[in-house]
């Protein structure tokens, strides 16, 4: 890796949150992101940035910034490899390794999926029982939010891997929605017994005996209707393949005609936490706008004031009482 | 199979659609079915349908129209038979048969999708080539109609399959939508490469390689949000599972909070017609109201008139010109 913080940021001041940001990820990086990174120090005094990536990007947040603001920003300066493709995925990396090591409280990455996955995985460890963690991403309905997993990392997944992303779900609902016995249902097309592929035929059984986190139960199969409407399911799973057409499907909808009206509170950031890793990583969609990469960036200071990856994972290893 | 009909349609006046209704298909039959028929009825002076299933249900749709109207009706009775699940699919084969046998023109059913799917397949013959007939479902977008398909019939299709429904796909925008050298692409979750699963890794270079009817031409990877807006591809092709899945997402979202405006059109019947085969044959969702019944029959009555599936399998047997 090669890149060491050029300045540390301070640690835990209440309230503070200090978020690693990969100036390289997305289609648009580093100039959205920049811009990104801008509008939400704007919006949170509280918030430090570190900023990781090439040096003269991060000194365009800090020149615009009034000067006695500018202490809330530290860069982590990367530079161009001999291989432009293993610089740009070393910006996720790094931001991942400053969280590993208490330089920052949580990651936000527009970047390649993949390798914010394998980094997070390599650099904070996976939590027990995980293969592969999920990318969980929130949307509205009129009913509230509901959790959708995965959207992203685990493209063929197997039986397993489908049962702990349920059980990291439920927990993530617990937590950070405080739903009270999360309903988990699983993605199918059609709710008649025989339809759907391999995987859908085989999980209800296993999801059906599973010990759910924070009381979740598993409501049974769901089809795409119920992601929308939100009334029978506070979290449905399915492979990462199906769950990230149908989440650009509907963010874009909503972005173009309005979102559910949920009248409890606003729009969930187009943003996805990871699970299943110690630590705070959001990723946004790799042509995410500024705001929505600000949008992001409070997410991951909300996730890590109110310590939800901890929180998940105290009642993931808590066992039901049957 | 066994049921006859008791009345013979009239044959082809112009103008005149005769549609087969499969009263014992969809989650609320026949109740649902009868209120559907009744109001495509009601809707269209020139529509004669054949209602297959229990002679009370037909009875009602008699019963409510004028005396002078009641000729527009015939009815093929099915009764219960042994075991129920043989006599529910019997609605969709019977329904098939008529059009096979020149006693309606297209048929309609809410039901089962394998069994329809099956029926049309056995019943009316496949077109040269196609081993599993693909669903067509059509989406509002800002930007005109999008073909999506495949939403439920091939749940796990091998490349060659997709490569087919790209064809029938390209022919269906070609003829019911008028598009000139549509535009098709294929549904994955990222256009890097190497993104998506095995199909979607080795779907491109096949589908570039072909000949595209109506001068269709492949145009790569789209992905969910390209489904909503409709401004690179007017064909998208995926897996049914998928498809399904989006499908069900989208119109729901639309249901709820107003489809994108398209200027030119209003809203597309939400039904899916059955492409590969030798016949018009249009399905609903299980769940459909009677709205979308109606709608289904007006869509199948629409096909019949501008003699649609004659015109794709007269584009589909053209070879391009190099």
């Amino acid at each position: 890796m090669g890149a060491a913080a050029s300045g540390q940021l301070t640690v835990g001041e209440p309230g503070t949150a200090r978020i690693a940001v990969d100036l390289l990820g997305g289609d648009h990086a580093p100039a959205v992101v920049v811009d990104g990174a801008l509008r939400a120090c704007q919006a949170d005094p509280a918030l430090h940035l570190l900023l990781v990536g090439p040096l003269e990007a991060a000194g365009e947040v800090l020149r615009a910034l009034p000067p006695g603001e500018q202490a809330r920003i530290s860069t982590l300066p990367i530079a161009p490899g001999d291989r432009v493709e293993s610089w740009v995925e070393s910006g996720v990396r790094s931001a991942v390794l400053a969280v590993a090591q208490g330089a920052a409280d949580a990651v936000l990455s527009a970047g390649n999926t993949g390798a914010t996955v394998t980094s997070a995985a390599l650099g904070l460890g996976r939590r027990p029982g995980v293969r592969r963690p999920p990318l969980a991403a929130v949307l509205p309905t009129a009913a509230g939010r509901l959790v959708l997993l995965d959207v992203g990392s685990s493209v063929d997944p197997d039986e397993e891997t489908v049962a702990m992303h349920a059980r990291l779900g439920s927990a993530y609902a617990s937590v950070v929605h405080g739903v009270a016995e999360p309903r988990v249902g699983l993605l199918t097309i059609g709710t008649e017994r025989g339809k759907g592929d391999r995987l859908r035929r085989e999980l209800p059984p296993l999801l059906a005996g599973l010990d759910l986190p924070g009381g979740g139960r598993y409501i049974g199969l769901v089809e795409g209707n119920d992601v929308v409407t939100g009334t029978i399911a506070d979290v449905v799973v399915t492979d990462g393949f199906t769950g990230n057409v149908l989440l650009k499907g509907l963010e874009t909808a909503y972005a173009e005609i309005g979102p559910p009206h949920d009248p409890a509170r606003g729009v969930p950031p187009r943003a996805a936490l990871l699970l299943g890793v110690e630590g705070t990583v959001v990723v946004c969609h790799g042509a995410a706008s500024a705001d929505d990469l600000a949008a992001g960036i409070a997410f991951a200071a909300q996730l890590h004031r109110q310590a939800a990856v901890a929180a998940m994972a105290e009642i993931e290893t808590q066992r039901g009482v049957p």
